[in-house]
């Protein structure tokens, strides 16, 4: 099991050590479930509470948030991408975690390309004119269609369904049962009939792109769904056919995308939302949990609810909805009491006793 | 590569050339990004902007859109029927691009029948009592269980779960990732044990039914979940026990239909809808994206939001929701009118420094 | 073909014979399709209309339900689990239905542990230091990552992918395609970069925990999370990392649990339900379809809508935003009202004939 003197670390992730560096850490743990010899880290305001309880060791931090922790402290300006750091010390990479080579159990085309230090699993499907880069890994039960192309350092976790022509980058990371390329959902009514048209385009993911587990990524009717550079998608994601998506955009988990619809760089769209199709999500745009978007939204823009409106907009509007029981019991008291001001405006008073 | 000359092409489709009907057509793409020697299609109004500028040399249109284009044209009654069937010819169908015939390395019964011109890809499992049609393709990975029966000229993508005793009609496609006849949800609380019901239903799935990728269609508890012949049902979509679903209906992406629920001929669910338990949707019925339908609906109706109502109805309340903040500022301001009108009903002003 | 006599079954359930006891019983079905020899049972009030016309040789029902009804009843305090009790007599339990024994086709890696008496299919990977206990069923395409611990008679569907690591308990079910022990969507903001966080946590099911069909539980950042005993997933739900699940909840089909919140005992999500994360739900709470929870819960309490409310809050709101159109008509009208008695206060009436 690895371990890091707390200085070690804070060299590490570029920090200061407040208290003692001697320390030896041997693992990273959430404030409440740290013991003795782990580091943590305020993951969330909520959890500061915890600081003087917790057993960790050590805490990553800011500057502002340490008065009740004892134990020693990592102090840097941005702690989260510290943590990560620190992380990644205790993570095993795919490449150490799977042996290099291509097991004797797979099912591999004779015109299949595969790069030199791949994993290919066993119970792996590779077809016909496909290329794999180097150090890439494919887990069992994952299929790979025809003329699929996989660049270098890839990770396909098992159950995967990549189909035929699709396009994939550099380090691209594929969870568990997502399909990519699946046909778009397109038919042409014929009287009552809905006629398939077949989907013949196809699917790119760039550099960097993350797939969830079980998200399916349909291939374009023609041409191509795109998914560019650095964008991650949640588990359980819907992405239709001939969807474009900017660079680092994320999809949060259970999200839906409509065909045609395209998203623009750092976009945000949290769990549940769900976009029509055919309209422009702006650069920097975000969408609210379970927001339903309708129309185009402009670049920077927040929106939430359904139909989605401006955030701000809609949080005001949820506001005065919950306010609705009473302002109809108001408003039938004041209908009541103008009533009463115009059959008492030929000048006699409403109440009885008068 | 395939190649059609464009009067060709209009014979086909039963459309007439206006242009130049000797124009080679080599390929077909959205108007966005064809280029020479494809042919369009105006897929969208949205898309009309871009006839000016496309590539394209040749589209398929209706009469009226065709203005600002000066290239070759189809002209044709209904261009998304039209599109199809060009789309078909650069398509290469599955009975040509996956070899006929049974792999060595698949697991098959010895109680299996399959029927001639099929292909069972390798890493299949095809279990006790399965019928197979002709010219069915079952790609790797898929596990069809114990006395399935499936139709002829169905495709069963990669890493599908057939459960056991599922029926299965015709030209049925099932996408990859998608499980069939998964036990349906339900049990007997017993203190505050939830114990388990067998579901000993089954699934059956009609034909011409298409199941999207990573969709789950769960068994009845007794008796069957049934699809009926022409539905087409989109990617994540869940279908609980005994759910009944008419012919040519749509079920778009991410929606849910739960238990017992009846679903009429030609009714559309649209993405991410959701419907309880127990309800039947008319015929012709159309669920808005998102809605949330707690009731049965009539044959013929459109509903959408949560609760779902019918749809003009929804569309006036999401407006008039949309200036309550406004109601409420000119409610308070009524109000103070109405107060000062009250006090200056004995005759007196309400201002003080009378 | 199983048969009992309605006295038998009576014995077995623990209620009472209303009719002839002597009646061969071959069946179980629902009441709308249930046939001779078939028994059925009310599984909703709305079917009672069903009670005259059913064909079913005898019902299950509770004292009151019984009027309209000419066979045989069994008449018992629960009938559900009544019900239960009957359906389990014609399922065969998946010990019987799968030969033990583990099959040449199956990928096991020498360090693997299997107890007695289980079957683990073909075209099944075990990985390295994995232990599977007593009686446990693994079906085709199932993964079974390094280190993972599966305790006595769990039953895993196919296609299922279970990430290193992961312990499961006792009497599990893991139904076809989901997916334990994904990474959780991590990543710390690196300029316009999302680097990812490794996950280097874990997934614990306990006893008796059930998970539907492509759902998605992912492990967590550090530490674990946690579904405890008697709780149970539907379909396409998703749970991200460091989620905590009490005892004998209920999590409905395509709801979505995001990161570090906890759910204590009993608690019920309904379909397409949503939490954000780093929130409390109460014991007992129940949160309504569609619901999108923003804020802890109480335990004990129902909410529903979005933002979610507490339950008859909610349903009033939604009544009122019903009225909402007839509303600001009213209050046009008032508001002319008002102003004509403003401009009708220094003595003359408003109507013009006068």
């Amino acid at each position: 099991m690895s371990s890091y003197q707390l200085s070690k670390l804070a060299d590490i992730v570029g920090g200061e050590v407040i208290g003692d560096g001697g320390v030896e850490i041997t693992g990273v743990a959430g404030i409440k479930t740290a013991g003795r010899g782990e580091i943590t880290f305020l993951a969330h305001p909520k959890y500061e509470a915890f600081l003087s309880s917790t057993e960790a060791s050590a805490i990553i931090a800011s500057y502002e948030c340490c008065d009740d922790y004892h134990g020693s402290v990592i102090v840097t300006e941005n702690p989260y991408l510290a943590f990560l750091k620190v992380v990644r010390l205790f993570d095993v990479p795919h490449l150490e975690k799977y042996p290099r080579g291509i097991s004797g159990d797979s099912f591999i085309s004779d015109s299949a390309v595969i790069g030199k230090q791949s994993h290919i699993g066993p119970d792996t499907y590779i077809g016909e004119n496909v290329t794999i880069g180097e150090r890439v890994t494919v887990l069992p039960f994952s299929f790979i269609g025809e003329g699929v192309r996989i660049g270098d350092d890839c990770l396909i976790y098992p159950n995967v369904t990549i189909r035929e022509k699709t396009l994939i980058g550099n380090r691209v990371i594929i969870h568990a049962g997502a399909v990519i390329g699946s046909d778009g959902f397109g038919y042409a009514k014929n009287g009552s009939i809905h006629e398939k048209i077949p989907q013949i385009g196809m699917v790119v993911l760039e550099d960097e792109v993350e797939i969830g587990a079980n998200s399916t990524i349909d291939r374009a009717t023609t041409g191509k769904t795109i998914i560019r550079a650095g964008s991650k998608i949640d588990n359980l994601v819907q992405i239709a056919h001939n969807v474009s998506i900017g660079n680092n955009s994320i999809v949060a988990a259970q999200s839906g995308i409509s065909g045609s619809t395209e998203l623009g760089k750092n976009v945000i769209l949290a769990g549940q939302s769900g976009l029509v199709g055919h309209i422009s999500i702006g650069d920097n745009a975000r969408v609210g949990a379970q927001g339903g978007v309708t129309k185009s939204i402009p670049p920077g823009t927040s929106v939430s609810g359904y139909p989605a409106r401006e955030h701000s907009q809609a949080r005001k509007i949820y506001a005065c909805t919950a306010r609705l029981p009473e302002l109809l019991k108001e408003f039938r008291e004041l209908k009541k009491k103008v009533e009463r001001l115009e059959n008492g405006s030929d000048g006699s008073s409403t109440t009885e006793d008068h």
